[in-house]
């Protein structure tokens, strides 16, 4: 062990700072063993000085912009958060340095990874962004490194943790929406602001990440579509088990025709397929590529230790000197590839529809689909009660989204319809 | 596009070797692109010469040793198969040239990997076996690189293809094991002696090889305990069902108190566990880290572009200057762990009697268990059929297998137990 040690600034001492810092302090004999030299913490920065044995002797710093212009590290660990601000600024101070930087910032690396990789290319430096997606699940290096003989074909998968507690909870418990997000908010697994993660944003970023490393193209999150989970009710969440679905809100990019798709929704996966059965906080990615065709790496999605562990995976890559392009070429290289025209995308649905039943409305129903050549599978009614409102619910066959949209808007139309009918994609796989 | 190729030579030219040769000629551009260097095949050796324009000006050999000591490569890519024999002799000389090896092959690492990884060392070589565990699974980079953070604690799975395929066949259909097999070979997804397979061998090496990559130990195949899944019956797949579990061949590494426990055994997997839902030729790891928790990866496990996936992601790390040592550290740095004594594994059991319906036999059949302290939790027989001979089946609490094994005796020994009993662990994960 004559070697030179890594030297780690870290910046953020939050959940995956601490969890970071923890683990640097509790395997350090073992990451040197591994590593054939120290992982050393020469600076720590954060408002408030945690207590921490893990941190005795470490440099602190208040100010994580003067710890990343004037600290003498190796690599700075960006674990502060947020798309821009000071996460930001102590990442481009780090680069233009030539230091290299491991973060787990989704939002940033979504925002701004393709202008970063620039800088570091042209300083010599690296940016590793394992734990930026999926948490512990080293799907970063699997997309990179492991899967890198194949044109990958398709990435999709459960990239949020809370989304997936939130819709477990209510098919286990039966509970609806504002409920068990109201719960999960008490108990911490979701923010006071839970936007980023039930409209589906914090899973744009993620998917944006793995589309641009799986198809080698620049990240576009301007191109990512987005719905979340706040409209996904007990009642379509019952009808799913009984049709032998689980409703997930899911990532999908893919390769098709028309263009590259990328899209978050919530989905009526079968359950035939692994991602119906990735439950609670866990994530899971399926990867599909020529030669190796599917592959499926499940983890915990979030949490300070398998975070920890993703950050740390980046910090050994750098230690033992394993290093390539941030995205996998050079960023010049990756191909700018068209977006496939919004309603060109085909799929099955279910409809969910609230329906004042009185006569002659199945068959207005029926003609609002067939004049837009939505062809019905099943439908699903239980009893009549006449001039009541009831549930109504259908699959229909795989029709391109325009179609669909249209029908639902003159089904929409209908006298007989109560409410805004409820449409999910099911996952045909 | 400036650097010198990586000069690959190819040993094998069978199903693996078909496929590697094919991926390389396919994807050459993108490769090239990635690596910064052109990957170029410069010898391929096999008994005949396939009439392929990927070998198009590629010096074939049909002495694949003479290929080994003459042939100017960088790196030897063996795919021939078998522990020993020309596989290995090719492997030696190209380590002992200072040059690279990839390799599928398992059971040559699992016997030799050790030997092997020094002499590497010695001369400078690296040697890759990504192609080896789980086919087109990068578990072997996720193992040494993605988790070095973290302290592995278990690592089990579905390490055979032909095997989970028998299962699920015998489970979807209702079909008996012979039956099922029989089909397999005609059908070229069983070998024509399936030994290695069925008898859990093949499972064994793979076992073996993640056990010394999980826990930083020499590979110990004698370590492995093994049990195949020659006398899995349709009817135990049907109580599996009714219990709650599906059954499946796998291979489990732990560090347990009491040492390291290795074994390869057919098991009773809940459905809310992952891989309860792996199914036909797919295989899945699960890996427990003291940071990360629970990780699975699933996919192809065998098949010719499946495995050619994992060959060319080897060589796309020795390309790219990737290397690290084989088994994560120096050989001479991985430590020798006691094993686990023989009958202090403890285990939930799944036991099936075939039993003559005689007054007082459940008298008999509770005394064996209450006996050597085996504590039943349920039992299933289906109505009476007097002085005739029925199943009776039984789940038992977390016992020693020591026990378990003492009560099975006793069980045996009674005149109105008609055959063996069937004893299948069950995992409580």
């Amino acid at each position: 062990m004559s070697k030179t040690p890594l030297k780690i600034a870290i910046a953020g001492l939050g959940t995956v700072g601490g969890g970071t810092v923890e683990l640097l302090h509790d395997q350090a004999e073992t990451l040197a063993a591994r590593a054939g030299r120290p992982l050393t913490l020469v600076g720590a920065a954060a408002l408030i000085k945690p207590d921490t044995a893990a941190l005795a002797g470490v440099p602190f710093f208040t100010d994580a912009r003067a710890m990343a212009k004037e600290c003498d590290y190796d690599v700075l660990v960006e674990l502060i958060g947020g798309a821009s601000g000071i996460a930001l600024e102590v990442v481009r101070t780090a680069l233009e340095r030539g230091r290299s930087v491991v973060t787990a910032n989704k939002a940033m690396i979504a925002h701004h990874g393709i202008e970063l990789a620039r800088l570091a290319e042209k300083t010599g430096a690296n940016i590793g962004f394992e734990a930026s997606v999926g948490g512990g699940i080293p799907i970063i290096k699997s997309l990179r490194e492991g899967l890198s003989g194949n044109h990958v074909t398709k990435v999709m998968g459960i990239l949020n943790g809370t989304c997936n507690y939130i819709l477990t909870t209510m098919r286990d418990q039966g509970r609806d929406f504002a409920d068990v997000l109201a719960e999960a908010q008490k108990l911490g697994y979701a923010e006071a602001d839970p936007t980023f993660d039930i409209d589906g944003i914090d899973t744009a970023h993620k998917l944006a990440i793995l589309a641009s490393l799986a198809f080698a193209m620049p990240i576009n999150l301007d191109g990512v579509a987005c719905e979340g989970i706040r409209h996904v009710s007990a009642l379509d969440i019952g009808y799913a088990d009984e049709l032998g679905y689980r409703i997930k809100l899911l990532g999908v990019a893919a390769v098709t025709e028309a263009g590259i798709e990328a899209r978050v929704y919530p989905a009526m996966v079968p359950l035939s397929f692994p991602l119906a059965h990735v439950s609670g906080p866990f994530n899971a990615i399926v990867t599909e590529g020529d030669f190796v065709g599917r592959t499926v790496l499940e983890g915990r999605g979030a949490g300070a230790r398998p975070t920890a562990s993703a950050v740390v995976a980046d910090l050994m890559d750098l230690a033992c000197g394993r290093v390539m392009p941030a995205f996998g070429v050079a960023v010049d290289t990756l191909e700018v590839r068209p977006a496939a025209p919004a309603g060109a995308h085909r799929s099955a649905y279910y409809i969910r529809l609230m329906v004042k039943d009185e006569p002659g409305v199945f068959a207005d129903i029926a003609a609002a689909l067939r004049d837009e050549k939505v062809s019905m599978e099943q439908i699903i009614q239980r009893g009549r009660a006449p001039n009541q409102t009831v549930p109504v619910v259908m699959t229909v066959h795989e029709t391109d989204e325009a179609s669909m949209l249209r029908a639902v808007d003159r089904l929409n139309a209908l006298a007989s319809i109560a409410e805004q009918p409820r449409l999910i994609r099911i996952e045909n796989l």
